[in-house]
């Protein structure tokens, strides 16, 4: 068995799943675990979802490790006496129906699975788009009547977003992390401890941090940026959607891609790129010797992954150049240390 | 008659308007409409308000289509058994009222108007400042007391923005778009189906995409992307307030701003701006032609709307070059068949 | 006494201090209200909290001003019959509780204190990191139970930030100020009067603006905007913090940063930097007289703070000038006057 979920849904008027929220997640279960769900509902089929009783998720957590984070969450459920959503996926398959997509999601924010590493065929299709609203996730075609309907009884119905995907804090808040606003991190990012999101950060899903990084850029979706790496404000990472290339991209540690910098290369360790350039994979750049002399003259792209390199743009020649990176990246220990 | 709508509206505790809604909106209303509501309220001043009682709704809804929006929402009003607001304007006049300026808005959102194609003289003066909470819109005079009193009551009141323009979403969601983060999209903006605003995009008040478009940067007020069109992460179209220029900018078909790229010229079709690249009016730029040979030097304005065109700096001599663009933009056709 | 705050917080369940909001603050407040302050709890700790009940408010409130906003907002306590916290410093020494961290962030924004002019130390160390959601501030610890209970309810928990620092507009609205999305400014900001924060915009705590500005850029921890100097859409100012230089930066009067530009040193009046430039200290410069000559080359830092400089990166030959800037501001008055 590939993973698990169990939690609670949403569906539309039509009985249409909206979203899937897991606070309970198996990623290859025990096969203890399996077998007890194996006695509740048929899961012979590669993915699936039923619903489980109290009585059923009391036969579950007989599984559990005693005040295990699964175990309190399956006695919540018993308590509060509510049927529960279960979802399962055999294999790391294409993804097939709502609530797998975000059983997959969950796996990469609950950091159990690194982005680029699970399977996300399908995602786009079977994620709807949803209203994200201050009542939860309703579906688009019910929005215009809910925001009528909540005029006429005098509340306010806020919108918040109106998108595929939700987003990571109303799943899950990793931990020892800090994201100064939600709305920019998508449900399905990997944020490991030590990483804190600034109010200009960005990070799409199956992308994210290792930790502990400063992320005031744009992560975008496929790109991983190893620990002690910083985006300064505005940075870019071109993804592979929308005018982006083809190669997923990857920071390596110690990084710095400073303010409104960006890279459509991937960066080995100990990389920086001076605040305003932008690196494409066809910038044509002069890479430069210790003393100064220019060696050779190459595509971006011919440098993507290595280490230990200073893209700057020569503010007299107007050259972009690529330099050994002496200069370590001083960060703010206070900062860091009290994430 | 040029445009009349109904809804409701919110009032501070002096009884001034702070904001209205029109769920039922008509641009050039059939004659029948208008008859109607010559039946119901003075509609002789050349724009004004008046509430209507359910029983006015009511013979109003005799000119509708069954079945269609308008219908929906009059009928929705009546089974409330609620007053609603009217909005008319005889002609596309400057604005002299709130509601008035939020009929407007109104349009615009609902794709009845482009932008620049309505007089929106005195939007600014008769828009008030606004609180926009958890609680719907409040007066700023206002605001210090809600806050206080919520916090006694052991509520939490959330200021979302304070603002002379809401957000989009709080008032209608067009068909066949998403939005990832809504308060990035102020009422007012245009996007036609299709039209994908990210997270780092944002579209002010008259001025839109016309979809299909994936938008992760600026549309400054005034301005008009053309459907085809991607704007990159923090891409920027010069505005004509704040530091911009008189120019009302417009971006054609198939064009690609990239990345942290801005302009403050107009585009034609199929035109590409390199990532990181700001082109300025008055930017000097040598055009190159197919055999990479300079031809001429001119400022960038010479080329604004100009269609074929690739911008960018040229990465060893610094020169900021126009070349024919040859490179079709592949956007990610699964990105775009699922919006 | 150098500051006291009265108003109402929020605790965990461990009772540890969560955030403190003070609608009542004085900044060296008179002598008669120390004296009656002193009379009811003992305030001799160089800084401390207490709780006050109503009729402990009933006796200050003898000391302040009829019809002044503290008297309002003490009479609002009274009336409500709660207790209310006061929380005082005796001097600006550094920062040794949750209730004080807060009590300089209130000083900052309602402006009673400069950026820089407080002693901050020890600010992140007593700020816990919180979860800043629909139902106000709840604890990390406590936000998974949280989000699960609100889902087995049939209610909505929105969790909008995980962070330190709260958002300004929740705490308190400054006069005659616009912020278009309220996630974007961090209570500590000082936002003075005609201060117009749009939705790109970003304001640090221990930042901001004197007023009248349109903020479309980041003001980074530390930096302070003069009057009638506006930033560009993604408009960078370097901060001190991940990344950036040790100085401190300032913005003077009347000065422009264009969008997608940035600065690493500090402006005096009237300068311009194009859109799209990068200035940091360490960029070399031509600088070019008013005829247009070289007259020498520096690193920026040399310029650093002096007026009346436009910086561009030369469009042909990829060269960083300074001229004398002799272009006026033209700013939209229509969008001034209607703050």
């Amino acid at each position: 068995m590939f993973s698990i979920g169990i939690g609670k849904g949403t569906k539309n008027k039509q009985g249409s799943w909206l979203e899937a929220y897991y606070p309970c997640i198996w990623l290859n279960p025990a096969q203890s675990v399996v077998d007890a769900i194996e006695g509740l509902c048929d899961i012979s089929a590669p993915q699936g979802t039923a619903e489980l009783s109290p009585s059923d998720l009391t036969k579950i957590i007989g599984q559990c490790e005693a005040g295990a984070n699964d175990a309190i969450v399956l006695q919540t459920l018993i308590d509060a006496d509510q049927n529960a959503l279960i979802c399962w996926m055999q294999t790391d398959g294409p993804i097939e129906s709502t609530p797998a997509a975000y059983l997959k999601l969950h796996l990469l924010s609950k950091c159990l699975v690194r982005p680029n590493a699970l399977n996300l065929d399908g995602i786009f299709a079977q994620l709807p788009n949803v209203a994200w609203t201050s009542d939860g996730a309703i579906d688009i075609a019910e929005i215009d009547e809910a925001v009528l309907s909540a005029r006429l009884s005098n509340q306010h119905l806020e919108i918040l977003s109106v998108d595929k995907f939700p987003k990571l804090t109303n799943y899950l808040i990793p931990p020892g992390v800090r994201i100064a606003d939600s709305a920019r991190v998508r449900l399905g990012a990997y944020l490991g401890q030590g990483t804190t999101v600034m109010h200009e950060g960005f990070v799409n899903f199956n992308a994210g941090a290792e930790g502990p990084n400063m992320v005031e850029g744009r992560i975008s979706q496929g790109v991983f940026v190893a620990k002690g790496s910083d985006l300064g404000g505005s940075a870019s990472t071109a993804g592979t959607l929308s005018g982006g290339g083809n190669e997923v991209l990857s920071i390596g540690e110690d990084c710095l891609i400073s303010a409104n910098a960006g890279t459509g290369i991937s960066l080995g360790d100990r990389c920086t790129i001076e605040a305003g350039l932008y690196i494409t994979p066809g910038t044509i750049i002069d890479v430069i010797d210790e003393d100064g002399q220019s060696v050779k003259t190459l595509k971006a792209r011919e440098l993507s992954g290595h280490s230990d390199l200073l893209f700057i743009r020569h503010s007299q020649s107007g050259t972009v150049q690529c330099r050994t990176n002496r200069q370590a990246i001083a960060l703010n220990q206070t900062l860091h240390q009290h994430n």
